[in-house]
């Protein structure tokens, strides 16, 4: 029915185009607003505040140990709308393909979008696909882009929210994405294998709102990691935020990997990690939330939210000391997603 | 304050991509919503049926007579809301920009977006922005999302809707954009310039709208050009269409180039037209308002549409014979949007 590598008569809009539409999109990802291979999908009973979110998706390698392009596309715009206090409704996904791509490898990469949208019970209802030369992109590069409803009863979460006080969660332990792809793709050896956390939140973050009635701010650590997740929120909100090293979940071998590699674990991007700022009276909840959901059973405590000096962000170490965590300055880490 | 080329820091959410997203993206898109910088864009007040739809742009050359790589980024989605029946209410913009990237075309490209997306009255409220090393990309891939509402008391147009008895219109003249961006590509000479067509439609389509009560099916003809728009909306809607070579509009020196290059115009991609299947009791008034509009002046009713033989599209020479327009094979044009 069709070669078993990506030619540019894939993404010419004609015959090619339309076989691998059918043999691999509508195969995998279809649904009936996609079927209908219209210029838009019509989207009907959407009332309210939308959330609104796109990411591009360019890690190299492929495929890494806990993940792939595909879910990774899927998961980073489902917990950017978790993050914006929204449930998904639907999602848009654009495709670059380096001519000479084995569709095979297409077709792992889409089951697995289809498998992490399901998930959450969102459906890929728009897409396009584009073929570039061999040299004109490397492999494969996936754009997402997701629209959500915000509860009509609720108040998003918003950075500007976070206020003195207010206590800082993790949802489990850092820099495992970063790491498993940064170890894949240089081949590194260590002993046992770093998987990447790559998780859609959705469901985890409802159930802490069932119980906790306002989470002032959210952000899930991808680029720059914890760090700069805290710092955007300390500038944005005007407040100061102290973290406790100490109280930081890092996986054993992942704290390793990175001692070996000079990377600051605070600094890797996470893609299965929510950083939520509650106020303390409710933060018991969210923990106990968290911890009674799969994706959540390392969550912790990890610090507070202070008045001043506003925009700084403070790491208090094992020993007491208090130093300013830096945002990265953010060259280590090319492709991490 | 920052460096006039892209690194790979300014891709990894640190204080370079900080500075990037201000000195050039929010310097220039900039907009309530996106100036909140929170994972996902917040709109409010939509209501009822919404269309949804992302393109991929990875036109060579970024700059091209006629447009560039940020104003097509936009019409294409523009118009895809446009042709689903909609009015685009707001847009994503993620780019995949390749290390070495000179700052001051990027900003360009950026402006550029810009005053498309503000010929049309809609904003970017959501982006992302991805750096790959060099070689691992082509300069820069832009890939929109679109969000547009469909009014509460239309029809939408569908492929399906297209009836026997129908007129085909299509809103000027074919294959400037395609012709525009390969010449250039190729360093061709030609006497003049060809211009490609790239333009936002929705205030033309709205002018139709305004007096044509139903238009049964509607698609821009980019990729695969008017062949590959006519087979699938004689596919899609079980009918044959007919259309007359004659009636047909190229501009002559368009016509020339792909006589030269042997390409068929109705292959060839279009950014800045639409096909409108209308009622024939409609077909004038139609007709009318896109000659009305500075963007519709050369719109020509170019046949109809018949019972049979179903998915079947036949051209009408000069000579008064009838062929079959293949749909195009399709690797004649890579990297034309």
């Amino acid at each position: 029915m069709y070669d078993n590598i990506i030619l540019l008569a894939h993404g010419a809009g004609g015959k090619k185009s339309a076989e691998l539409l059918r043999a691999v999109f509508l195969r995998h990802l279809g649904n009936p607003a996609l079927a209908l291979l219209g210029d838009a999908a019509i989207l009907t009973g959407i009332e309210g505040r939308l959330a609104f979110t796109t990411d591009a998706f360019v890690v190299a390698p492929l495929f890494f140990p806990g993940g792939d392009i595909g879910k990774l596309s899927i998961c980073g715009t489902v917990n950017d709308l978790t993050a914006a206090g929204a449930r998904p409704v639907a999602l848009s996904a654009a495709f670059i393909i380096e001519e000479g791509l084995d569709i095979g490898t297409l077709e792992e990469v889409v089951i697995s979008m289809r498998a992490a949208a399901d998930e959450v019970g969102v459906s890929v209802v728009a897409g396009d696909t584009k073929v570039v030369p061999r040299g004109a992109a490397d492999r494969l590069f996936i754009t997402t882009a997701g629209l959500g409803i915000i509860p009509p009863d609720s108040t998003p979460p918003a950075p500007e929210r976070a206020a003195p006080g207010d206590a800082v969660i993790v949802s489990g332990a850092l820099a495992d994405h970063g790491m498993a792809v940064m170890i894949q793709r240089e081949g590194l050896r260590f002993s046992g294998t770093i998987h990447s956390d790559c998780a859609p939140l959705y469901h985890m973050i409802a159930a802490v709102r069932a119980v906790v009635p306002e989470i002032h701010a959210m952000r899930d650590p991808t680029r720059g990691g914890l760090a700069a997740v805290l710092h955007e929120l300390a500038e944005q909100a005007g407040v100061a935020i102290e973290v406790e090293e100490q109280a930081i979940p890092v996986h054993a071998d992942v704290r390793t990997a990175c001692e070996l590699l000079g990377i600051d674990p605070l600094h890797v991007a996470n893609e299965g990690k929510m950083v939520l700022i509650v106020p303390t009276a409710h933060a018991d909840a969210a923990l106990d939330a968290l911890h009674h959901h799969p994706l959540g059973r390392e969550a912790a405590r990890i610090g507070q939210v202070h008045k001043a000096p506003a925009g700084r962000v403070h790491l208090r170490t094992p020993f007491g000391a208090l130093r300013i965590l830096d945002l990265p300055s953010g060259d280590l880490l090319p492709r991490i997603c």
